[in-house]
């Protein structure tokens, strides 16, 4: 196998790890569970797998490949912080979201060739690429790895 | 640039970014809130700075460019849970612990090629490597650079 195809392959294999742990986690807390905050003050789980649900909703259009479907979760999940007074979004609704993210994500990302996943990502100009290589699709998926990763951590906390 | 070549220089900026972020928390942290707990119950931000540490200082081991050179905090912080009727380590000398190690990291980092990354790490047999060719010294810090990020997730919790 070629280096290349193998280094898409290590960065899809963590991505899918950290979405099934996440995902795991989601359907293993009770609805109550989710409704806690992972620490005092601090985010809610619902908040939290909303945040990274729509954020990863997002994904199709920085690789390209789409837009979002579910833009009526951005202000509510990116663009503002977790509004406590508010609910927000039904448990069921929460996990229908995940579910139908992920899911479209995954059939996406095996759509991609090796060479699409090392071509430019939608946020940077022509221009820069050519001076910042780095800036493809496939460091866009490492870096949504490690989004994914950070808020993880902190979800882990609401398991008893 | 070669796209192996990228996708090292990828993978080691992304850890470097982590290891910076991580850093940066370690040094704004007061020696208070580096004693509390992450959540009610939970780890301390003593113990999971030096749970990083003393993990990233068998790095050397798993890439086969050294040995570890604090073999004493393993079972402190890597063999064992948080033992909160200890003080564990002075901060004074965790912040030492954690520059030591990532120094020497870097140091090392940056004298393996693109082909080094791409060999097989000392955990896995010549034989498996060769049916799993994912099993490389990239794919270890990959992982490692997920670990250091789900646990800052919590560190962060800290941060008043």
């Amino acid at each position: 196998m070629e280096k290349t195809e193998l280094m898409v392959e290590m960065a899809l294999k963590s991505w899918k790890i950290q979405v099934k742990r996440a995902e795991h986690l989601l359907n293993s807390l009770t609805n109550n569970e989710l409704l806690n905050e992972v620490a005092p003050g601090r985010n809610r789980g619902i908040y939290l797998f909303g945040h990274l649900a729509a954020y990863h909703d997002l994904l199709s259009e920085t690789l390209g490949s789409g837009k979002k479907d579910f833009p009526e979760m951005q202000s509510r999940f990116v663009e503002n912080p977790d509004d406590k007074e508010s609910e927000l979004l039904s448990i069921i609704e929460l996990k229908s979201f995940w579910k139908k993210v992920h899911e479209r994500l995954e059939n996406e990302f095996q759509t991609l060739t090796t060479e699409d996943w090392f071509s430019k990502h939608e946020a940077v100009s022509q221009e820069d690429f050519k001076k910042e290589p780095h800036r493809n699709k496939l460091n866009v998926l490492l870096n949504r790895t490690s989004h994914l990763t950070y808020h993880l951590g902190q979800l882990m906390l609401l398991k008893k």
